[in-house]
């Protein structure tokens, strides 16, 4: 039994970490952060969680967060830069669901987040967590750079392609589509219900921060810089994310149905469907997959790949627990056993 | 470990079983059928369920269902009537979540759902599965009517206000809304996503088979015949009914919400909110919970309750495991410790 | 050929209205005002009105409104109050689509809205915009109180039942669900997609502003105060209102049908659908239109209506249309002659 | 005033038909035809209509269609071209809304239609209803094959391109999104709100219907076959279509944005965002416009133009009422003057 503290404990991710973490066996929530709230019982805010916890939320300076096991940021981008020196000298471990300590280049950090890093050393140190890349480094991690939600999706399902130097790498292209959880529980009016309902649209179309993220990942995987068109979509529906990946291909001998079983073939949270299939977001909800699906190429010489997440789960907190489990040397499903919820 | 088998396995509560049971630590599904898709695997129908189940759907005949220690029926209107005999004499025992052995007035029966019943002698002697009313009923009994979808979350609304006289019962109110999936799985224009999305709408206006069900748990409470006024709406959601009820208070001096937390203290189950608080069907989305509010009157003499489930847990396969934990003996939360999914 | 400008052009209301008056061949839109955005394209902003309309937004004093025929409010309540009476001091006539003057007892409205009223003169002058109970003092009104959505789709609904005495006032109940545009485009994380979504809720249970609108309504049309539970429920869709009523019922013997049939029949957007219908929003979604449906009582004494609007048309903005239509003496119907939007 | 016969009037683009054409000042809807539904009034089949509309329903044979000047099909693929012969015999002119004359290469047709095609003199008649690239011989045609919808968005979202030589034809991308009315009001497990809601999926993904009509349009543009990866995806919303096309840019120095400015400065209904804009289906839902944004490429030298248009008018109804007004020499937008409904 470890003590877990989170801070940040009204948005999305916090809420999920706590969906997750008060069914694992061997974690106790200890604390859970807000400013706003403390003092106010989290199943009042969460009344989903009613039964499932008794915490109230604290002042991140009463949370006792430097006595817990792991600290778990679920907080804005540049939270975490400032606070997770001190953690870690005292003897936590600490993950971080922001993008603090996602991207090496400090420089390109800066130009998308839009502010100066507190600690490079930290950028420096952090492994970023995504375990089917990963895995032994974040193992030994003090301080993880849990994944950003399409980064996860878009890099899972480009790897076995780009590893394998099946496609050429400078014309990649991401059409990727979210539900609207992916933004956050902020207060804003492009978010409300009435402007997202009934209508799907894009955004940030000039650029979006998982851009640099998912070249970075796929940098390291073939060692040259690659060519990365993404465009994000809004669906309206709450949680799930669809990549739909399309790439030249350059080996047309290749059995691109094997290539992708045997990559992820130990991966106890990568499903490959079969060949050809359908991909439907509800069959992930709830649970830590990412379930990938390699079409047959349409005769334009063109490779179409689908992968699919929870952007809370797989995407967010679901991960961060696999990267807890890894951390701390547990079975690394623990409290991730979890049946999609569909219908 | 006990084997059960699943008649049904296509539907919404026979999926919905299926993601309790392959999670639940005392229960080995052996078969699930169904006729059209005998030989498929039932993890390519479901394809949220990969990873969990390896089972084919088998034709009824061929499934071993006499075999089973518990056989759930997630099957049309008017199958277990024709089969629960055979299976309770060969010494399995059944719960049926269709609707064939819920009331035990024939005629009323046989007029909303319009054929003759082939069992009269197993609607006398099964008992209705509503724990909160006949927990030890349930644990003894061979044959159990699992309640249908408004009726739980209306009887349980309804009761601590009659059992304690405190309302007019010849003038209650239930306008009761639900998401799509309590209309089940089968294909109808009616509720297409075309009809039902971005619309809010009534049904089945000129009388619900729903209705004498509820009346019947009603009267049973009272001993005398209730006035009930039902009218059902369809929500523009998958899961979750909100029951908003209403009745002419008779006792004015009655502490309404002690009255419904002392009726629920010990209710696994049932959660009764703080005075006055709103619901939301995704408090209880995923989850066995149905959660209930007392609204303060508004100075017209009418008492408001709010009642909400997940209709295809609590409402359908999430109460059937209820009541499979009580007639085994078993922790009657066993494979139920859920968290609400939300967002 | 008349001047119109519209006070606040960012929200629903106001864009709702440029919706319909662009289309409208008697009226020039001749200002739209918003400080935030004053020198922007309108249709920038509402990229739905690209090429429907040229005007840049203004802020209110560059507005020109004191040389417009009319001039709409489409603003916060607390607004029009302010700048009503210098508007028709220059001769301009007002219709405001808030609620500052939609109440005659000012320590009521005073009450709800948390502001001490800044012109109780012109509450006194104001007409109340339900062309359906006062056309003839709306045709010669310098200033139009245009009705709330939920107050005009109930106080339609109850009208004729307590016009004819058919039942009880001091029992009424109003069982109100509403599409989350009602709640107006200002940026508050209870209305996110991700908050709303894929679930049903109640809310303001414990007072909305709306009854005591409803219950002044109602009251004028008995002559004596009436009892109203009212609680109302937010829908996982943009637009739409769906009224439930309930009264007991008073007089057996009335034919309802006929009632509500004979008291609309010279309605133009009052439509009684045949006796027992179901109701759906998608059914008005666009147009002026409200449709009530009279069911057949259950056997508990309790007459059942079903009212349905679009909150933005019959709700706000087209019943400013039709009442400016009245105010000037053209065909109540003009620009409103539109088709709902179904699917 | 024409005389205009609907053939299908239970279908989503009869109903829209009805929609628009009840509105439409220079034509008189004298039939709809319904097999099942002969003898039943339109209004009370679509409610929405009540008021506007007086028809009931006749069979095909007693729907006087030879009569007609003009006959729409909005029947199931297979419908009109065994219909449409005796119809342009007995004087009547015809538009076709199903597939049955859009693909003039019979065996690509019956490879995909699955069927023999009973007309094939009438397809090599049937001028394809794309008023942007058919105009003239739209204006002179007797039988118009109106476009799919999915073909619509790609074709004018491409085309600009092609003609300019400015992408390489053979590996085009048509990443496609639709709202569920786009298939249909058929009874289709599938297609259940309870399968499609808060989900979003790709389907056909080994190959759909539009693909090799698209591939038509284009190949007719630029003279050579071209390679189009075409992977559609299903939204959980009602209406709505957005294409994001894919194309690797050939001529580096083309100004973009004045290229398509320039293609379409005299097009009605289509209109060219600002360079660089996000797009949103609900800025087009119920118009008949399609909205093109060519975005800044993202350094990987792909060009990206995303195409949104309302599936039921754009991409069927309102074409074919825009093919109409060009067939009968009338302002193209009669009838078609209508603001987006947003939100």
């Amino acid at each position: 039994m470890i003590r877990v503290g989170i801070v940040g404990g009204t948005g999305y991710t916090g809420s999920e970490l706590l969906r997750l973490l008060v069914r694992h066996e061997r974690v106790e929530v200890s604390a859970v952060t807000s400013r706003s709230l403390a003092g106010t019982e989290v199943a009042e805010f969460h009344p989903g969680l009613r039964g499932a916890i008794e915490l109230v939320f604290s002042t991140p300076e009463a949370a006792g967060l430097a006595d817990c096991d792991l600290v778990l940021f679920a907080t804005p981008n540049g939270t975490a830069m400032n606070e997770a020196a001190a953690l870690l000298d005292a003897g936590a471990r600490v993950i971080d669901l922001a993008a603090d300590f996602r991207i090496k280049d400090l420089s390109v950090w800066e130009h998308w987040y839009g502010m100066t890093h507190a600690a490079p050393a930290l950028v420096e140190e952090a492994v970023y967590g995504l375990p089917e890349v990963n895995r032994e480094a974040i193992a030994s991690a003090r301080l993880v750079a849990n994944p950003g939600c399409y980064p996860t999706a878009v890099t899972l399902g480009l790897l076995p392609l780009l590893e394998a130097g099946a496609v050429d790498p400078a014309r990649l292209i991401a059409d990727v589509k979210s539900g609207v959880s992916g933004a956050g529980r902020k207060a804003s009016a492009a978010l409300l219900m009435a402007e997202c309902g009934e209508s799907f649209k894009s955004y940030s179309v000039g650029g979006h921060r998982h851009q640099p993220e998912i070249r970075e990942n796929l940098r390291q995987a073939v060692g040259v810089d690659v060519g990365l068109t993404f465009v994000p979509h809004l669906v309206p529906m709450v949680r799930g994310i669809e990549a739909s990946l399309y790439a030249p291909l350059e080996q047309r001998d290749l059995d691109l149905q094997t290539l992708f079983e045997n990559r992820y073939r130990d991966e106890p949270f990568v499903d490959v469907l079969p060949l050809g299939s359908a991909v439907e977001t509800r069959s992930v909800r709830g649970t830590n997959l990412c379930r990938l699906s390699v079409l047959e190429p349409q005769g334009a010489g063109v490779v179409v790949v689908q992968s699919i997440i929870d952007n809370l789960v797989k995407g967010a907190a679901g991960q961060a627990v696999q990267n807890m489990n890894i951390m701390f040397g547990w079975d690394e499903a623990a409290g991730l056993a979890l049946s999609a919820l569909a219908p």
